[in-house]
């Protein structure tokens, strides 16, 4: 038996893990409950699955890199008896990880909220409703090497609709990024690429194994310039003719519909490609109909998805705060395909809660307040007094104030101490004489503004704490 | 190589784990909001800590029936090749799973929320103001045999507060377990034990060793009766003497005040005890000072945490719905003594959001139309209509309602279905007449009322949607 060792330093929680303080998880909840009062205000409806998921149902999903950064959950009782650790030996000595972790851990931790949405609707598609519409909002777990602002527990917060083609739902997520932004008072820009365009173009330069060449080629466009990624498109082996041909597409100008026009003539001759664009007009015709305000543009260099996507591609970038993009998604025509129903097509998009956090942080956009729990301290002098005070801080906390009592008679200084760092705007100290009285004093901690109320009027003391 | 399975069966979770449907969703935060609510209104601010803990925090705080019962986390990486799995063979074979799993495993999944919490204390200890009151709502992971009720993936909803003695403490969670269940509309008895009183029973009756089995026998004498109460804790060691000394508390009757002199008689001698009783009749004062209304008794039977609890101990059982206790906790001397803060006193309760859960479904006490997400649904005709809707249903948004289009024209049969299916009382079918006339009409399905309004009145159609 190796001796258990009796813990004296300060304990410490894994890296890339987490601890959220009082003031955080206000902040973190105002973010939560902007993003999902607004899922609601669609009629987009909550659901959990669990931490655990088989891992033939993660395996598999997420590439072969995907699978290196599953968390494995160790089989319970004794595992190892059950195993014949020998027999996964490499004859240099080296274990074959893959298949012996296989064997000794049947569960994961989930590395994202796509993969259990699916398992979900295909689990329990006779109890849905289609188009099923969800949001979703809980950790996942990924084996990343954690640096700033890498995690490696950190919350999704999603947002699918299922079992319909329509750009309608294309135009909810755009609808939504708009009212969830608005809502935090941040300034926006949505950017909308499609899969399906990005083929096209593929194909009428007459390389179509070279989408992702040719869409990293034109995201540089802006740093590099039109000469340096035509370059760089015949490195990755292009011909001249090729790049001649999407010539038009990078130095494309003008509104949408123009954007769109000039698109039409470079993909005349792929069918995917004009499916695409008509796609991205519908849904431009719906943000037009539907009063969108907040920037949306064709941006054909965003390359998120590509593996998956097979339709809109979305991302979402702040314009006064320089980071990554804090929201992102698209559509995928085969989400549950690999799970035994196939033909549901669903669209979807995750809010990036760290980023927006930062943003909200570097901006100074957190409202004011949010880190203050209670409105009312009763301080406590003795038991006389706690006893006078008790029936006020209920009744109180019956008109929707919230209220403490210091559970300590003692030293008033500690008391005030505990309400700075509380930041508990009004204090009241009732002795004998208020007990006596039938009075309540309170104090207001900013102004120092102080009023005695007799005990009755509730409905003056709640005003004087508003 | 093994080769990857295709799937093609149903999927499905590991077992002990559960999915939450929108339905299951909407009535668990019911209960989660209500309890937040109340927490709240006392001053205890939400924390979160990370689903996993490393071992070392974990191991050796739940007994050694715990420690089988932690999920560990493979470590990432190639773990099999940093340890030599032959060092932990038993001569027969078998592998030595607990220091073998310890040396593959440095994490595991949380197992309750008090121990996260605990360490959670001593690590940020500096920041904290004290006393520090915080709730916490999150999963717990347990690898227990699944059965009804019991799973391996629960939440748990604790309050606690730490750093101070006071029996205000306790006061406040016997005032929030009022408040909880009396906005739950959940008829409950709160009983109460203290720990000392214990102590100080086992000491004077001179088997200061048999605590245990003292309480357990107790707990038995509304089953069996006095005789075989006092025959079981002979047959446990105690002598006719012993059992005699603890007769009159076998027998308590009337208040809690009378009950409470009549232990101070046998109790006289163990000064343990006698200091249990100052606590209860402090806590009894305090609870009758604050106008408890709720039904609130000592009950010398509770053993719950036997092995840590230092003072009060609680549990609440819900009046009209047989199921075991809904609410538990007590008081800990030294929570964080572990982690080398000693000294810290904390009490603290924990919500059953699985059984409230059972009680309310049971009771049929859920609120109506807590699964009713959407308010009004948009019949799709064409697109035409869906462009004269688009900015109504942005409108109705902006004004709270929560509205959605349906995403696909069509029969409208199947969208009416879709409306039943989730629930949503109003539904819109604007045609060309409705867009040429400027108008929207509305139906109550529920009633069958209908009505047409002209599409600026956005003020009549939020009072008809009401």
């Amino acid at each position: 038996m190796i001796k258990r060792i009796v813990m004296a330093q300060k304990p410490s929680i894994p890296k890339g893990t987490r601890d959220f303080s009082p003031e955080q998880m206000a902040q973190r909840n105002y973010i939560f409950d902007t993003i999902k009062d607004v899922f609601r205000s669609f009629g987009y409806s909550q659901i959990e699955t669990p931490a655990m998921e088989n891992l033939s149902t993660l395996l598999g999903k997420y590439g072969d890199e995907g699978d290196k950064l599953l968390f494995r959950v160790l089989n319970s009782g004794d595992p190892f008896d059950k195993v014949d650790l020998g027999a996964y030996r490499n004859e240099d000595g080296t274990y074959r990880s893959g298949t012996l972790s296989a064997a000794l851990c049947e569960k994961g931790l989930r590395y994202d909220l796509t993969v259990p949405f699916a398992r979900f609707v295909v689990q329990h598609q006779s109890e849905l409703a289609f188009p099923f519409k969800r949001y979703q909002i809980q950790p996942v777990w990924r084996a990343d090497r954690p640096q700033k602002g890498r995690y490696r527990e950190f919350y999704q917060c999603d947002v699918d609709a299922i079992g319909s083609n329509s750009q309608m739902l294309e135009l909810e997520l755009v609808q939504m990024v708009e009212a969830v932004f608005k809502k935090l008072d941040i300034n926006v820009l949505l950017k909308i690429n499609n899969r399906k365009v990005l083929t096209g173009l593929a194909e009428v330069c007459g390389f179509p194994d070279k989408v992702v060449d040719i869409t990293v080629a034109i995201d540089k466009l802006d740093k590099i310039g039109l000469e340096a990624v035509e370059e760089e498109m015949i490195s990755k082996g292009l011909t001249k003719e090729a790049v001649a041909v999407l010539e038009p597409v990078l130095q494309l100008s003008g509104s949408t519909s123009e954007k769109i026009a000039a698109m039409r003539v470079v993909l005349a001759a792929s069918e995917t490609g004009l499916k695409g664009l008509d796609e991205l007009e519908e849904l431009f015709g719906f943000i037009a109909a539907a009063g969108v305000e907040c920037p949306v543009e064709i941006d054909l260099s965003l390359a998120r998805g590509l593996n998956y996507y097979t339709g809109a591609i979305f991302e979402v970038k702040a314009l006064d705060w320089q980071i990554g993009s804090i929201c992102g998604g698209g559509r995928y025509d085969n989400l549950t395909g690999i799970f035994g129903l196939p033909g549901m097509s669903g669209v979807g998009i995750s809010f990036g809660a760290d980023r927006i956090f930062d943003v909200l942080a570097g901006l100074g956009k957190f409202p004011e307040g949010l880190s203050t729990s209670t409105t009312l301290l009763f301080a406590n002098m003795d038991t006389a007094s706690a006893a006078y005070v008790l029936p006020l801080a209920a009744k109180l906390r019956e008109k929707g104030v919230s209220v403490e009592v210091y559970p300590d008679s003692g030293k008033l200084k500690k008391q005030f101490d505990y309400a700075a760092k509380k930041n508990i705007p009004f204090i009241s100290i009732c002795g004998s004489t208020e007990a006596e009285q039938g009075t309540v004093n309170i104090k207001n901690l900013a102004t120092g503004d102080q009023k005695a109320f007799p005990r009755g009027s509730m409905a003056d003391i709640v005003a004087f704490l508003q």
